[in-house]
């Protein structure tokens, strides 16, 4: 028999694997120093600060697909390519990461920083609808949570933007969507 | 006592695991230029291109896997050991990937990344015929989705002859490959 | 509903996750020598030194992050964040291993491997309360199980202090920390 | 209340997270040719049997830990420290596989080779033996599947001394173990 529609457990199995792996993966780019002088570890700090600050964003994700997905019993295959496609956004976040590093937080790669930490929000905006679609009929429960993120795609573009003017203010703004997420979000 | 059937949770859970990080693998191949430039990433377009086109192929597979596995209540050992063999052909998609983008879409590179595609194709058919004996002692109910592999096998095959002649034309075979399996399979 | 509470499973999922991954990635700086020459392989004992303990360190966080979810049986948003923050802290694992193996155990570099395995510590610390909070609203009854923490912690800064003056002796009390958690500890 | 035992879940999750980064770290080996030509692709055929005859022999090791654990209820704090002791030997397969690959199979390589295959199988034996103890307080129960286990222990064995006569001779013993192993076992 064609079930259109299936329980999450795998969909979640599969999301944290992507979720641990995409994380730690950007661990492999702290180099390390070859000498034991404390100078060379500390010219280092841009390296764990960009690790750090998208450590946060993806922990932001994670806590958010947890809280999207707590309530849901059902997924459709919508929903299974919807979430493929944000788990593709955030498996570019390792590159933004190294990129932002590599070049110290020059304007074009903070902006391009930007753009990618907003390609999983856009994808999660789209995710969150089709769940409410499946699970509930209704698009309109999850307002405050939809809101919430349409205001986190605009602090990403405007960071995008600001990033050709001032890099440390648009990582700033990156920065503030980790601050507005802390709160726990109701998603139904 | 010697249970020669088990439940599926476990191959599951591995399965989930080595699908999430074959794919976030690929991502190591992005490499960071070291210069903020634009120019310097936007020349990277063929790398992207690649992993963009490899996630898919992998996302699909994934996809699959679960529509085959949700009817399942019962996997034997050769369940378990055609579906190593399926994560094994799938385990050099990273290679095939970084092999394509790093000779830049040359005929044989484009020819082998066919055939690694190919791989776990035939290996899911093995599987899925091996799953539908132990759970309905009938290989005939999933005759669609077997059907539908078997022209995906013929496009890599094409595919791979393809390169030879167009390398941009197989990875348009490929890729028609994906559009082919967006649409949900029957697989019992 | 929003449900401000949840049952444990996708974070244990999620931090089984990241510690495999967090392990694994240690074996990538076990760098593979060139040639046959026996020498060449047991000229890199401090690199396996330096794995072996790291394994051990991650896996007695392994084995009591393990004992102290077992009896959870609801998770806040608060333990969700504390366990991601003791991810984070032991997610710099493999940089600190590989430092301490690039280095040779120097004075500094040692001090700060030490520094980086007390970190998780504290992180763990927090999470055991909060976890305490959430299920049996009263922090007292794993007071075995922090005192053990606490002296963990003091042993780790300990270990850094005395790094400055001697490695060997630093490790070696990095090292009791292990010895100190192989039995089984009561967390609530 | 200090629960001695407790369920497998946890130690399946983790060690399957292990099993599907050890093998897949392995693919990371795999270089990448520079040129198109198809002579740069094949004289890596080295390294691509290294990597299948270690991905049988880590495939076999999870299959095993499947079957050993199947039937499992319960798991005490030493079944988990054997377990953890048995993945740190998985966790060396890909240094020992890319060591292989890189040397060409030199006597020395290849006898480490063998030797750390067999660590697994020695920290296997304990762990089937701890498990049996725990769940049918009975070691002779799965004395079949011991005795299998000490047969493969005693051709890894034979595989790192005959190394240094022919270590194609070698390889072939390491691979007659992943032969011994594709006929089902019985744990209890």
């Amino acid at each position: 028999m064609l079930e259109k529609l299936s329980t999450p457990e795998r969909l979640l199995a599969f999301s944290d694997g992507m979720f641990s792996v995409i994380i730690t993966i950007m661990v492999l780019d702290l180099k390390v120093p070859h000498t034991a002088e404390p100078a060379a570890l500390i010219e280092q700090w841009p390296e764990f600060l960009a690790y750090g600050l998208s450590y946060l964003q993806a922990g932001i994700y994670w806590v958010n697909h947890h809280a999207l997905f707590k309530p849901a019993e059902k997924v459709d295959d919508r929903v299974l390519w919807l979430n493929l496609l944000m788990l593709f956004a955030l498996s570019l976040m390792p590159f933004a990461t190294a990129y932002l590093a590599e070049t110290g937080a020059k304007p074009f790669p903070t902006a391009v920083y930007a753009i990618i930490m907003l390609l999983p929000a856009l994808a999660f905006d789209r995710l969150h609808r089709a769940i409410l679609r499946v699970n509930t009929g209704d698009e309109e429960i999850g307002r405050g949570a939809l809101l919430k993120g349409v205001v986190a795609i605009g602090l990403y573009l405007t960071a995008a933007g600001t990033a050709f003017w001032s890099p440390l203010a648009a990582l700033l703004l990156v920065f503030g969507v980790s601050v507005m997420y802390f709160a726990p979000i109701r998603y139904y």
